[in-house]
C-alpha cells in the first residue's frame, strides 16, 4: 500500500489548535504544562463516536494496541508518549490491522513504507497537537482520511446545529460534513434559455433539479457544483443503437480543393428569438422534487460538506424543452444557462405553464462544474464562453474540439471501442424527451429534420474539418476563459482521447487563470475512489477556495501537473508541466524494423498490404483485443505483413515519454487514395497496471454520515505481458495540408506527412524498446473497406520526433 | 422482458377499495355512479408525488400518451376508459418507453408478452378499482412493483406518521414502506451466551446490531429479521490464505476398520459453564450505536417496511467475545442466543463492563433469520434447535451438513473455486476478533490451540465423516425444526453444493412446517435484484405473515417449488415438489462411449490413465475453466484419455432431470488406493444462461424513500457453447460402505461401488445428449497427487439411474 496527498495545508500550531477547537477536538484549554499523555488520551477517546458512554469507550479504546504487549489504556500509565506507540495506535485508528498490515513494533517504518506523514517526536504539547493535527488528515486503509472516516462513524453530528455564521465549518483548509444529508432540500426549476431550438415559438425551459442544505433556508448561502448531463434524465440506447453507421465500407478518393479555414468558419446564426415569458409571480418556493437523481459520487461527498448539487441535463432532454444537437453552440447555451440563474442573471420558474419567477436566492453566486465525458465537455464549453459566477471547472476526460473526439486529420475515427458512432447517433441517444411518449410526440417530426441536418453537417463521407465541427470546436474560445480550470484526463483514453486536454491544456497556458492537470493511467473513468490519491480531499481544498473564497492556498498547494506513474502501482509524481520543462526533443530515424538515433547510411522502400482475407476480416472485427494483439505482436502472426514494425534499441535508462511524438513519413499508395495509422508501442515483458482499476472493497467509502457510498478501487499489477500500446495515429493521405482541405492523391507516387500522434506521459522502462507500428485499417476506428491496397514507405524521408525527460 | 409474480394476493374489491383507501389512493366515496375517466385520472394524478403543484402535475400527467396520437388530458375528456389506453399509460408509469419498449397501439398484447397481469374489461368501477390495485402490483422496468417505485419518489412520506395502531400499514398482504429510514434507531448490545468457548472464566457476550424504526419508541412492538454473519464484523482474508491447505499431494491408502456409526457419534460436552454476571441495573437506551453495518440489500428492503434488523456475529468475532469453531455446537448455541434474548428469554447489557441489563423492549417476540451461505448455515442451525421466537428461515445457499461442504464420500472436496479451503481455515478467517490488536493478545494463544484442535479433527488425512463432523451435522436435528423454511439455492452452486439444500429439504418433508423451495440457475449468489422475479415481495408477503401474524395466505399463495428454467431465460415455474410427483426412474446402461436405455449384449472393459505430464499439469492446475472445458470436450483433446465419455442419443423431447442421479460402477484402479469423480453433461450446442447474472441497471432498485439501493440484473443468454455440465460426484474407492468407514482395497480388483451425484432440477432440451464423464482427479475439488494411477470399468456393471419428467 502507498498514499499519495497532495490536498494538505501547512499550518502553524494557532491555527492547528483553533481548528481542532473548532471541530470539537480539543476542548480543554491547551498550555505547554498540559499532561502529553492525558492530551492523547483525549484525542483517542475522541476518535468512537459510536460509544455514548465512558464504559463503551474504555472498551473500545482498550482495544488498541499501543506496544507488542500492552492496550493503550495500559501503556498510558507509563505516562509518557513516544512516536512508536502514537503510530501504533494512529495506524489501528487509520483500519490497519496488526500484524497483518504492520508490525506493532515498527509502526514508524510502516508509515514510510505507506508514504504516510510522521513525526518522529513527540516530545511536547505543540509536537503532540501537530501529529494529532496531521494524523486527522491522514488516509486509511479505506482510502478516506481519518477525519472523514470519524465523520462515517457520527463524529460530525453534534456540529450539524452550528449557527450558520460558523458554516462552512474548516479544517486544515476543507469544508467539514456538517450538513445534515437527512435533510438536504431536493427541488426542480425550470430556467428559460434564450433558445427556441424546437421552434415552438417558445423559448426552452431547462430542467434543473438541485439538492441544497438546509441550512440554507435559515439563512446560509451556499455555492453551487454543477454537472451540466445531457445522460441524466435517461437516454435511448436502443434508438442510438440502431443508428450506428456501418464502417465497414472503403475509404472514398475525395475530389481535390483549395479550401482556406476561412472558407468553412462558423459563423453564428442569428435566429429571431421569442419573447421572454412574462413574470406573473415570483416565489422562493420550488413545487417538484424528485427522488432520485442520477448522481456523480464526488458531488454526494461535496453535498455533505456544504455545497449545493445541481444536475442539468440541457436542452432537448426529458423534462426540458428544444432538442439537442450535439456538442453545439446552441448546448453552450444550455449550459450556462444554469449558471447564469445561480448568478442571478436569468429567470426561471417553478413550472412550465404559471410564469412564476423562483430565483437561486439561496446561492452565494459561485458555480464549479464537475463531471466526465459530455459532462466534462459542456464544463469545458461553458468555460470557453466566460461566464460570470463559474468559479471554475473540474473536467474530467472532457472534449475540447468535436472533431478530436469523431475525426482525425480528414478521416472518420471511432471514439475507441464504439465504430459507427457519431455526432448524430449522441444526439439521439441523448434526446430523452423521447422517453415521455406525449411530449416526444409534438417535437418528433422537428426533431427527425434536426437529425438529418447534423448528419449532414458531421460528413461522414470526406471526414474533413467543416463548419459542422467549427462550431463545436472550443479551443477557438479559450480566449474568453475566465474560470481557474481543474483538468483530469486518462493517458489510455481512447474514448476521449488524450489530444482534446492536451490541447485544450496548452491553449489555457497563457491565459491568467489557475490550471491544474492530473494523468492517470485508467481509460474513460472517474478517479476519486482510488485509494493511493486523495483525489476527493483535492477537490474539497479546491472548491472551498474557488466557492467560499477560503484563503487556503489550494492554488500553491495542488501540483501543477500530476501524473500517475505507468510502471509503480499507487505513484504519484508532481511536474511543472507536461512537457516543457527538463524535456529534450530527439529525432528517431528508420531503418528496415529499426527506428535508430542517427540516420543510418542506406535505407530502402518497405511495403505492407492492408488487405485481408475474408476470414481474417471476419475474426478481427469482431474482437479488437485479439487484433491489436496480433498487429502489435513483435513474432511472425497472420497480421505481420499488414503492418511495419520498427523498434529502438534496449533504452539504457528509465525515460518519460511526454507530450505528443511527430511523425514525418514519405509514403506512396497503389490506389488513388489511402490512409495510414500508427501506434507507439512498450515493447518489453513485464507486469503491467491492469486495464481497468481493481475493486477493493464495496461501498466502504462513505461520502457522509448515512450517506451515499462508494467502491474504493486502485490499479493493480497484473500478469506479464510483452507490450503495451502507447500512442496512436490517423491521417488521410489526401489531408496533408490541413484537416479541412483535400490535396489529390496520385496511385504509386511517394507523398510527404506529417502529424502529431496522440499525446501521452509514459515512462519507458529501462531495457524495454520503443515500437512503431505503421498499419492503415485499424479495426476500432477507422472506417473497414478491406480494399486491395499496398503502401509503401521511403525509410530515408521518414522521421519520429519524440520529447523525453529522464525518470 | 418477462415478469414472473409469486406474492400477489387475490382480494375482493371490498379489500381492494379499503386498502387503496388505506395507502390514500381513494379519497372519494366511490359509488357505481362515480365517473370512471374521473376515477382513473385521480388515480393517476396521485402517481406523481414529487409534483408539489396543480400545475405541476398536470404537466408531468400530460406527458403519458393514451393513445397513438393524444396524451391521457386529451383522451380523458372523451369520457370513456378502455383497456388499451389504461394500459399504454400503465406501461408508462411502470418505466416501459412508448416505441422501445412496446406499441403504443398494442398495449395489451405487451402486457401479456411480458407476463403481466391485465384486465381485458374495464366497463364499470369494480372492474376499473381491481386494474389499479392490480397495476400497483405489477412489476416494472426498474424490477419493482409501482407501488415500490412510488415509494421512491416519496409517495408514502405523509404516512410516515401515521398512528402506530395503524402500523404496520398493508397493501394486498405486505407490508409498505411507511417507516422514516432517516430516523432508524442504530444500537448495540451485548448478549450474554451460556458459553464460555475462550475459556476465560466468563460466559461469552455476544454483540448485536441493531436497526429498528423509531415508531418502536412510540410504543409500536416490530419483529425482527436477524442475520448471522461470520462476516460482519470483518475477516482475516491474509491470515486465512496463508493457511490454504495443499492441494498438490497424492491420494493416502487408508487403513481398513470395521467402524460403525455409533463409534464416531458425536456427544455433546458437559463442560462447566461459568456463572451469569450479576444484573447490576436495568435500562432501555443503548450505550453504543454505528455509522454502517455491513448489509444485505433484501434486509434493507425490510428495514423500510416495519421489520427491524439485527445483525450478529457470533462467537470470536470483532467487539464479541469467545472463539471461532465452524459450524460447531458453540457456533450453533451462539447463532440462537441473539434470538432467545429478541424473544425475551435470555439477558443482553449495554457493555461488556458495567451488567447494566437491556431487553429487547421494542420487539414482538417474533424472529426471522436471513442471509446466503454461512449465514443461511446458520439459521438452518438454529432451526433445527427448535429455538422460541424463531419463526421462519429464509435460508439462501446454506450448509446443511458441514461434511457436505468439505467433504464426499471419503473425500477431501473443495468448495468449488477454493481448494485447500477446509474448517480450520475458515475459522481462522471469521476470526476477527483478531482485527482488534489489543483484543487478539489476550485471547491469541488459547485460539491457536483451538485451530490446532480443528485441523486434527477435520482430518484431511482420510476424508472421513467423524465425530468432528457429526458435530455438525444440522441433519441429524431436523425433527426439532418447529419453524417455517423458505430455502434457495443454485443449482449451479459448486460453493455449498446443491447436495446440502436437498437433504434438508427431504428431512423437512415429515415435519407438520410449512416448506417452500427456490431454485435458481446461479452459482452462490443471492438473487433479490432479479428483475425476472417479485423475491422481495415474495418474502415480505412471507414475512409479514409469519412475523406480523398477518393472516394473507402466504402459505397457500407461495409456490411449494419454485424453479428457474435454464433454458428460457426469465422464465420461472412453479411445481409441487423436487423430485416425486410426475417423476419417472430411468436406468442407463453402458457401452463404448454411449449411454443406452436397454442393457447392450455385450461390453467390455475400459481404462484410463489418471496421470498427466508435468507441463499438462501445471497448466490445469491453474485454469480450473481450460481444464473443464478439455476434459468435457467430446472431441480429441491431450486430456481425452484422462477420462471416459458416455453419452445418450439425442433427446426425443424436452425432458427436466429432477433431483439426484443414482451410480453404480464396477471399478479397478491399479494402485492399492483410487478416487474417482464424474461429471454429468448436457452435450448440444446452444446458447445459454450466463454463469453470473448480468446488471441491467446500476442502483435502480431502490429500497425504500431515500434509502439503500441495489443493482438490478438478470441471467441472460450468452453466446453458443458445446455443452454444460449439470452435476458432479466423487467418492474415494475406499468407501464404498460408508463415508465414516474404511473398505480395503486391493489393486487390480474390481469392486461395485454406487453414489448419487449432487441433485439438480435442469431442463434437457430435444436434440441433445445427457453424457457422463468419469474421471479421477478433479483440479477444482480433490487432492491433486497426479499419480500414476490407472482405472478400469466393467461397464456390463455399470448403471446410472435418473429421475426425469416431461418439460
Amino acid at each position: 500500500m502507498k498514499f499519495n496527498q497532495y490536498s494538505r495545508m501547512i499550518v502553524p500550531y494557532r491555527t492547528q489548535v483553533s481548528e481542532l477547537q473548532g471541530i470539537g477536538f480539543l476542548d480543554q484549554l491547551v498550555t505547554p504544562q498540559t499532561s502529553l499523555n492525558d492530551l492523547w488520551l483525549s484525542f483517542i477517546y475522541k476518535s468512537f463516536p459510536q460509544a455514548q458512554s465512558q464504559s463503551t469507550l474504555k472498551e473500545m479504546v482498550s482495544n488498541l494496541l499501543a506496544t507488542p504487549t500492552q492496550n493503550v489504556l495500559e501503556y498510558i500509565d507509563q505516562k509518557t508518549v513516544d512516536a512508536a506507540p502514537f503510530y501504533t495506535v494512529g495506524l489501528q485508528l487509520l483500519g490497519f490491522t496488526c500484524g497483518d498490515d504492520f508490525k506493532v513494533d515498527q509502526p514508524l517504518q510502516t508509515m514510510k513504507d505507506f508514504n504516510l506523514l510522521y513525526h518522529e517526536k513527540l516530545n511536547n504539547i505543540e509536537e503532540l497537537v501537530g501529529a494529532w493535527y496531521d494524523l486527522l488528515n491522514t488516509r486509511g486503509k479505506n482510502g478516506q482520511i481519518l477525519l472523514d472516516a470519524l465523520a462515517a462513524q457520527g463524529y460530525f453530528l453534534p456540529l450539524y446545529d452550528l449557527p450558520i455564521a460558523q458554516k462552512p465549518l474548516l479544517f486544515n483548509g476543507k469544508s467539514q460534513p456538517v450538513f445534515a444529508t437527512d435533510d438536504l432540500i431536493r427541488e426542480v426549476v425550470y430556467i428559460e434559455s434564450s433558445l427556441d431550438t424546437d421552434h415552438d415559438g417558445k423559448r426552452d425551459l431547462l430542467k434543473a433539479e438541485i439538492l441544497r442544505p438546509s441550512d440554507a433556508n435559515n439563512g446560509l448561502k451556499v455555492p453551487a457544483v454543477y454537472t451540466a448531463s445531457p445522460y441524466n434524465q435517461g437516454t435511448n440506447d436502443e434508438a442510438g443503437d440502431k443508428m450506428m453507421h456501418n464502417v465497414d465500407q472503403p475509404l472514398t478518393r475525395k475530389e481535390p480543393n483549395e479550401l482556406q479555414y476561412e472558407d468553412i468558419k462558423y459563423q453564428q446564426d442569428t435566429e429571431e428569438l421569442p419573447p421572454e415569458r412574462p413574470v406573473k409571480g415570483t416565489t422562493q418556493q420550488a413545487e417538484e422534487t424528485f427522488g432520485r437523481e442520477f448522481s456523480y459520487t464526488l458531488n454526494d461527498y461535496l453535498a455533505a460538506r456544504g455545497f449545493a448539487i445541481v444536475y442539468a441535463a440541457g436542452i432537448g432532454t426529458r423534462g426540458s424543452q428544444g432538442v439537442r444537437n450535439c456538442g453545439s453552440p446552441a448546448e453552450t447555451a444550455s449550459t450556462i444557462a444554469i449558471i447564469e440563474w445561480l448568478a442571478g442573471n436569468r429567470r426561471a420558474f417553478t413550472n412550465k405553464t404559471d410564469n412564476i419567477e423562483i430565483k437561486a436566492w439561496w446561492c452565494n453566486g459561485s458555480v464549479a462544474m464537475t463531471g466526465r465525458s459530455y459532462l466534462g465537455t459542456l464544463a469545458t464549453a461553458a468555460a470557453t464562453t466566460g461566464v460570470t459566477g463559474l468559479k471554475t471547472i473540474i473536467s474530467e476526460a472532457a472534449i475540447s474540439s468535436w472533431y478530436d473526439y469523431y475525426r482525425d486529420n480528414g478521416l472518420v475515427i471511432a471514439p475507441g471501442g464504439f465504430p459507427g458512432e457519431d455526432a448524430d447517433v449522441l444526439a439521439e441517444e441523448c434526446f430523452s424527451r423521447q422517453l415521455d411518449g406525449a411530449d416526444h410526440l409534438k417535437v418528433k417530426p422537428f426533431f427527425g429534420q434536426q437529425l438529418a441536418q447534423i448528419t449532414r453537417g458531421q460528413d461522414r463521407t470526406t471526414g474533413d474539418y467543416n463548419t459542422f465541427w467549427d462550431a463545436r470546436n472550443y479551443l477557438k474560445d479559450v480566449a474568453n476563459v475566465k474560470c481557474d480550470v481543474l483538468m483530469v484526463h486518462g493517458v489510455n483514453d481512447w474514448n476521449v482521447k488524450p489530444r482534446n486536454v492536451y490541447n485544450f491544456y496548452r491553449a489555457l497556458a497563457k491565459l491568467p487563470v489557475t490550471k491544474k492537470l492530473i494523468l492517470h493511467q485508467g481509460q474513460h473513468i472517474y478517479i476519486n475512489a482510488f485509494r493511493s490519491l486523495d483525489y476527493s480531499e483535492m477537490i474539497n481544498l479546491w472548491l472551498t477556495n474557488k466557492l467560499y473564497d477560503v484563503a487556503n492556498n489550494a492554488d500553491q498547494i495542488l501540483p501543477a501537473v500530476l501524473v500517475q506513474d505507468n510502471v509503480q502501482p499507487e505513484t504519484w509524481t508532481a511536474y511543472p508541466d507536461w512537457d516543457k520543462t527538463e524535456v529534450k526533443q530527439q529525432n528517431l530515424y528508420f531503418d528496415q524494423e529499426k527506428l535508430t538515433e542517427n540516420q543510418p547510411a542506406k535505407t530502402a522502400t518497405v511495403s505492407f498490404s492492408d488487405h485481408l482475407s475474408d476470414e481474417q476480416f471476419a475474426k478481427y472485427r469482431q474482437n479488437f483485443e485479439n487484433w491489436r494483439n496480433t498487429i502489435l505482436a513483435d513474432h511472425a502472426s497472420d497480421l505481420s505483413d499488414k503492418r511495419l514494425l520498427f523498434k529502438t534499441q534496449p533504452l539504457a535508462n528509465d525515460e518519460l515519454l511526454r507530450g505528443a511524438a511527430h511523425l514525418k513519413l514519405k509514403v506512396a499508395s497503389n490506389q488513388d487514395h489511402g490512409m495510414l495509422s500508427v501506434m507507439l508501442v512498450d515493447y518489453g515483458t513485464a507486469k503491467r497496471l491492469g486495464v481497468s482499476p481493481t475493486v477493493l472493497a464495496r461501498k466502504s467509502i462513505s461520502e457522509g454520515y448515512h450517506w451515499r457510498e462508494d467502491d474504493l478501487n486502485e490499479f493493480q499489477l497484473t500478469k506479464k505481458t510483452p507490450f503495451k500500446m502507447v500512442s496512436k495515429g490517423h491521417i488521410n493521405l489526401q489531408n496533408r495540408t490541413a484537416n479541412y482541405k483535400t490535396d489529390d492523391l496520385q496511385a504509386d507516387e511517394f507523398y510527404d506527412i506529417e502529424f502529431d500522434l496522440q499525446p501521452t506521459f509514459y515512462h519507458l522502462p529501462q531495457g524495454h524498446q520503443l515500437g512503431l507500428v505503421v498499419y492503415s485499417t485499424d479495426m476500432e476506428m477507422t472506417v473497414r473497406g478491406n480494399e486491395k491496397i499496398n503502401y509503401t514507405l521511403d525509410l530515408s524521408e521518414c522521421q519520429l520526433t519524440l520529447k523525453t525527460s529522464k525518470y
